[in-house]
C-alpha cells in the first residue's frame, strides 16, 4: 500500500488544488508521489533545481518547473487566465516569494501582476503607482526587513490585503520575525498575514476570496 | 490644536470606520477624544469598565458599552443588521475575543453568530455543527492554548478563514504565542492571522472581504 | 583506560538497552566504542550514511543499518517481533522520525505499523483509517509545522498517546517549536510529549509501558 | 442555548473524565456550567478560592474544594480508592501541582502519595527513599528550576516516568521554561513531559496507562 | 561614606548633566540623593507620584515634578528655551516617552515640539504636516506598535532621526519588542534607535548632536 | 518595464547616495541592476567576491572592489577626503563591518581613521589611545560579544556615538544579540545603536550628522 | 511524617549551610519548616516583610530579619567576622541583591564590604576606588541594565570575579538577561556567572573558595 | 602602525596568559598575529585543522596544534605539570570543550584530568568514581543536552564547581541553551556557570582559584 495518501477531493471542498511541499522531501520521494498522480494536475513548490534534476527525465518533461519561484505544474488545467489580486514586493530579493504566489495564482487561473521595487523608504516609488494598486481587487504584500510596507499599504487601500512577511534581511531582522511582527502588530485595520515566505499560502487565501466574490 | 488627530475619513477610504484603542489610554484622553468627536459614529475597544466608570455621566451616557467585549458605540449607525461571518470559538475562555469581533461587525452593519465550545479535544462537538459552520461566507475561527482549530477547520471548509489566537492558556500556551505559531505553521492552505487577542482586527478583515462582495 | 563508560545494565534497570547517539560522535569515536561492546547488542541512532561509511568495513558488516531511519543494530537480539504500538505521521517528511521509533522498537521487539499522511488539514484521511488507530495500545504521534495532529488524536483515542514534535516546516514552524508547544498546550487530555526530532525517545517510552502490561 | 458544550462523553472515549480549567473563566460561567451539570460528575480545576467565593452557596456548599490544588469535586463518583502512581517532588514550592496531580487521581480512583522534598542537591535524601519509589508502577516527577531530577529519576526506575515542569524559580529558571528544556532535553530514556504547572495532565496520562493495564 | 556617587561632571564631560532614574530606587533612596544635591541641578527620570508623594515636603517644593512624562527637575538652570528637535509622536498612547525626551531637553535649554497622532495607517495625516516635520535639524520619532513610522520618516527627511520604540501594544507588539525591530532593520538609511520607552536617552543623544552643532 | 526602481533622488532627500544590499540578491540581478545605472554613482554592499565574480568582466572591470568589506564603488564621486567620524573597533574580528563603515564613508568623501583592538578586558589599551578617540566629532563604536566597549565609551567622550553590535562571539553572544542589548541598556547616555553587523548603516547616521554640521 | 526535608549535613556536605527559599513558599510552609528546626542555625532568603508579619510572634522574635536584604537569620552562629569577599555593586538599585550576598557571607562569618556607585559610564568613579577594589582576593560584581562592569573589572584585577546579574533595567534590559549575556560572552577571561538576581548563590560560590583557601 | 594590540602584561595583570580566539579571524589575520608574537608564549583557540593548514610552513613547525581541542601553543613555557582541576565530563560528544579546558589548563602548568562518560542518567558511572571525583580542589563540569550533572555534582562536592553547558544535543537542547539554564538556575548552591561551550573560560577561572591558592 502506498504511503502517499494524495487529498484529490482538496480542491472541491477548498477551492484550492491539493499542493505538495517538496522542503523536507527527497527526488525519491516526489517521484513516487507523480507517480501515483497520473493525469490529475498537481502543484509542487519549494522544488529546487537539485531536486528536479533527480527525477526520472520522463517525469522532467511532464513538469513545468520554474527556477525563480521553485515552482512546477504537472498537468495544469488549461485555462485562460483572468484579471487576478496584485502582488505588491517591497524589494527585489523579496522576489522569490512574490513569484512563488504569482505562480500559484496562475496555476489556478489567475494573472497576478508584480509591482516591485516600492519600499516606504522611498515613498515617492509607491506613490506613483498609487493608481496601479488601487486599481486590484485584492492585494498581496511581501516585504522582508522591518515589513513597514504592511502598515501603509493597508492604510493605502481599502480591498484585502494579505501580508507575506519574507526572511530577507540580518541581524534583528533574520529569519523574517521582525516583518512578521510588524504584519501582526500594525496600527492598520484588517490586514492579515501569513507564515514567513509563504506566497503559497496567501495565494490560497486569496484564492478562497476570489472563489467567494465568484460565487456571489 | 488638539493633539487628536482622528481619522475621519477612514471608512471611505479602506471601508472600516474610525476606531479608538483605549488601552494605553487614560479616562481623561479618551474624554477629550469623545468630546472632539460630536455626532460622528466612533467604536472604542478595550475599553475596561473602570476607565468607562472614568468618564463624565453626559459622555457614559451616550455609549453603548459592553463590559463583555470591552468595547462602546458611540453614535452607532441606525443600520438593519445583515447576515455575516460566523465567528467559531474553541471554548469559552475565548469569549471575550470572539465578542469583540461579533461588536465591531454589529457597529457595522453585521450579524456575527458564535459557535462556542467547539474545540477539537471533541472532534464530535464540532462535526455536528459542521452544517451550520459550513453555511457561512467567511470563517472567524478563535482558539487559544495549541490552536488546533484553525487547521482542522480551514480544511472543512472552503470560505476564507481568519485566525485569532488567544492568550488563554497557561505555560509554553501564555500570551498566544504557541496558538499564534499554529495559526501562521498550518498545514491546511490559505489561512490567515491575525496578531493574539485581536478579534477587532479580524472583524475589520472580514469587512473588507464583505465590501469586496458587495462591489461586486 | 577507555573513556567509554557504556551502561550495559541499563536495560535490566529500565527496560530500555543501551544506544549511542552518534550526532556529536566522530566515527573513530563510534569504532572504538563498537570495538568495545563485544557480542553485546547495541542500537545506534542518528547514525548517518557519512559517518558509517568512515567505519572500517569488518564493523560496519556486523552492522544493520537503515538510511532511512540513521539508525543501526548491532548484534540486535534474535526475537520474533509481537505486536506494537501504531505510529500515526501526518506527512511523509515526518517519516525519517517515525521509522527511528519504529527501528527502536523492532530493537526490542516489537512490530509497529506506521499510518502515514493523516493531517488534518484533510480530516477524512484520518478519519477512514480511525479504526485501525483505535486498534492500537499505544499511539505515538508524529508531526512537525503546526502539530494539530496531536490534540485531534488524543481526543479520538483513550490510550496513551506520545507526541513526537518534528522540525518540518519552515517560518515560525522551523526547527519543531511550533508543533511542540502545540503537544505541550493541548486542550486534550493526558497527551505527553518528546524532544523534537525524538523518535527514539518515543519508543523508549512506550517500552516502559509495556514492560508495564507485561509484567502485569 | 447554552453556549457550554461539556463533553460528558469523555470518560467513554478517553478514560479520563470531563473537566473544567477555570483559569480563564469568571464565576458566573462556571456557575453556569455546574448549574447544568446535574448530578454528573465534573472536575474542576485552577479554581482559585476567590471564584470558589464567587459562587451561590448552594453550588459552594455541593464542590469539595481544596484551596491547596485549587481543584474542587463536583458529585466525585464514590470509589475506594486503589493504590496508583508515585508522585515525586522536588520541593515544597512544587507541592501545588503536586497536589494537583494528587486531586486527578483521587477523583478518577487512585491513591497517589506524594514523595517530598528529594532534590538532586541532596541525592541522599533521595537515596534513602529510592525503595518506596521503585514501588510504584508509574511515576510523576514534579520539578522547578533547573528540573534535575527529572534526568536523575529515569535513570533510576524502569517504568514509566512523566515529568511536570514547574514555575518553580527566578531568572533565567522563571516560568519553568528551564525545568521543561531539561525534561525534554534529558539524557535519560523514555521520560515525557507534560506542559509547564500541568499537575492535571500528568494525572491524566497516568490514567491512560492505568486505564490500559486494567484492560489488559 | 555616603553610598551615592553623583557624577557631577558628566554634563562638562559628556555634554549631558547627571540625571537620575528612579525606577528601581526607594523614595527613601531618592531622599538621600537629594539630600546631597545641595543646589546643583538634577534631573529626576521615571519618576512616579507615588515615589514623589513619598518624599519630604521640603524636597517636593524644591521640585518642578511633571506627572505626565514622570520627571522631575531640581534647581533646573535658569535658560532661554532655544529653538531643538521635533519629537514626530504616532497616537497619543506613545506621549508619556514623547514627554520624556521633551522634557529632558527642555531641561537643557531647549524647545523641541510634539507633532503627535501621524501614524503611517493614515499618511495624509503625516503628509498634511510634512513641512512642519522637515524644518527640524534633528528628528525624535516616537512609535509604538509596528514601528513603521520610523522607516518613512527616515526616508521623508534627511536629518539625523532617532527612534525610540515604545511599549504600546499587545500580542506580539507588547514590551515594544516589534517596534525596536522595525527600527533596527528599517530598509531607510541612517536610522539610530534607542532602548525601548527611553525617551530620555533619545534626547541625550540630540543634545550629543546639538552640542556639536554649537561648537562648529 | 525594469523590475528595479533605483531611488536617484535619495541622495538630494537624505543626504546619502543610494544603495545596493546585495545579500539577498542573484549575481544576475545584480548585473540588471549596474546596466541600468549608467554612469551614476552608486554603492554595492555585503557584495561577495563569489557574487562579484559572476558578474560580466565589463561590469567587473567598472567596479572598485574590497573583499575585505564586501563593498564595491561603481563610479564613485572624485571626491577629495576630508576627516571624518573615527571608528573604534573592539577585536580584529570586528574588522569586516568597521571596514563597511570605512568605506561608506570614503564613498561619500570622508576619511574615517579605524582604531583597533581596544576592547575593554585590557582597559590600558583603550586608555592610551584615548586622546586621538577624543580628537573625532562623531565616534562609530563597532563591538562584537558582550559590547562592553559601548558603555565605555560613551562615559569617555561627548561626541556622538553610534554602536555597531556584531556577530562575533558563540554561545549567548552569537549572531550579536548580546552586544546589541548592551549597546540598547547601556547605563550611559546618548548613546544609539543600529542593526548587527550594520556598518553600512552606521556610517549613513554619521553622515545625516556631518551634513547638519556642514549646512550650519 | 514531615514534608520538609531540611538537608542538616548540607554544611559539612558543601561548606555551605542550609538555606530556605522563601519565594514560593507560604508563611505557613515557613513557619512549619522554622518550628522543626529547633536550635539549628539557617538562613532563609527572598523572605518579604509580609511573610515575615505572617509569622507567629514568637518565631518573628528569634530571627534577625533585615528587609533590605529579604533575608533572615535563624540562630546564626556566634562568629567573629573576618575579612572577606569585595562586593562591587553598579548603581544604587542593585543594592538590595549586593546586600543579599553580604548577609549570606555574614552568616558565615565574613564581612564583605559594598563599594557602590561604580558604574562604567564615568569611569574614574572605579578608577579613583581601584587600590581598594584591588586589595579583595574575591571579588563579587553586582550590575544590571547591560553589564559592562564585569568585564571592565575582570580585566582590572586578578582574583576570581563571580558576577550577578541583576533586574533592574528596562525594555531589552528588563529582567537581566542583558547583564547575564554580558557576563557570559565577557571578552575577559575567567569571569564566572550566577543566575540573575542571585546574591545567595554568588556568596555560596565564594564561600567554596575561600573553604579551599582555609584548607590549605 | 599594527592592527593588532597583544595584551602582553595580561599574565602577570589577571594570572591567565594572553590567547587569541581565532573563531572569527582568517588565517591571514592569525599569520600576521604570530609574526608580531615572537618568542613570547602565546595560546590560540578555536583553531580549526583548515585554518592551520593555511598558515606558512615555518609558523606550522613553530605551533603545538591539537585537533581534538582545537587549541594551539605558541612558544608554552617549560613547566612541569602540577596537579590541577578535575574536569567531570557527561558524555564523550562533550569531549572536544572539556579537552579546550584541559589544555588550557596544561599551556599555564597544570595537568587536569578528565573523567568521562558520568552522565546522571546512570548514576551508578558517577558514584563508582565518587572518590576520585572528590580528591579534586576544584571541578570544571562539562555537559550538554539538560546539564543534570551540574546539580547533583556541585550536591557532592564542597570545592568549587564551575559549569561548562556545551552544544550537544538536539530540539530544544540545541546550542546549549537548556545544559545553560540548567546551570543557572540550579537548586544546587555555589555553583557558577561559564558561557556555552567555553572550555577555555572555565580553565581561566580556575586559574584564577588556583593563584589565589597559591599566593595563600
Amino acid at each position: 500500500m502506498s504511503e502517499f495518501e494524495i487529498d484529490w477531493e482538496r480542491e472541491k471542498r477548498t477551492g484550492v488544488a491539493e499542493a505538495v511541499l517538496c522542503e523536507n522531501k527527497t527526488a525519491a520521494q516526489i517521484t513516487a508521489i507523480l507517480r501515483s498522480t497520473g493525469e490529475r494536475a498537481l502543484l509542487l513548490t519549494r522544488f529546487t533545481v537539485d531536486k528536479f534534476e533527480g527525477l526520472p527525465e520522463d517525469l522532467r518533461d511532464g513538469l513545468d518547473h520554474d527556477p525563480a519561484s521553485l515552482t512546477a505544474f504537472h498537468r495544469q488545467p488549461n485555462r485562460q487566465l483572468v484579471h487576478g489580486p496584485g502582488i505588491i514586493c517591497a524589494g527585489t530579493s523579496d522576489l522569490p516569494v512574490a513569484r512563488e504566489a504569482q505562480r500559484t495564482l496562475a496555476f489556478h487561473g489567475y494573472h497576478a501582476p508584480v509591482v516591485s521595487d516600492v519600499g516606504v523608504a522611498g515613498l515617492w516609488r509607491l506613490m506613483k503607482r498609487l493608481e496601479e494598486i488601487r486599481s486590484f481587487s485584492i492585494v498581496i504584500a511581501v516585504a522582508g526587513m522591518e515589513g513597514a510596507l504592511f502598515s501603509v499599504l493597508a492604510g493605502l487601500v481599502d480591498v484585502p490585503v494579505i501580508a507575506v512577511p519574507t526572511s530577507v534581511g540580518y541581524g534583528v531582522a533574520a529569519q523574517g520575525r521582525a516583518a512578521l511582527s510588524s504584519a501582526l502588530a500594525s496600527c492598520a485595520q484588517g490586514l492579515v498575514s501569513v507564515n514567513i515566505d509563504n506566497g503559497f499560502g496567501a495565494a490560497c487565501a486569496a484564492l478562497r476570496i476570489l472563489r467567494l466574490q465568484e460565487t456571489n
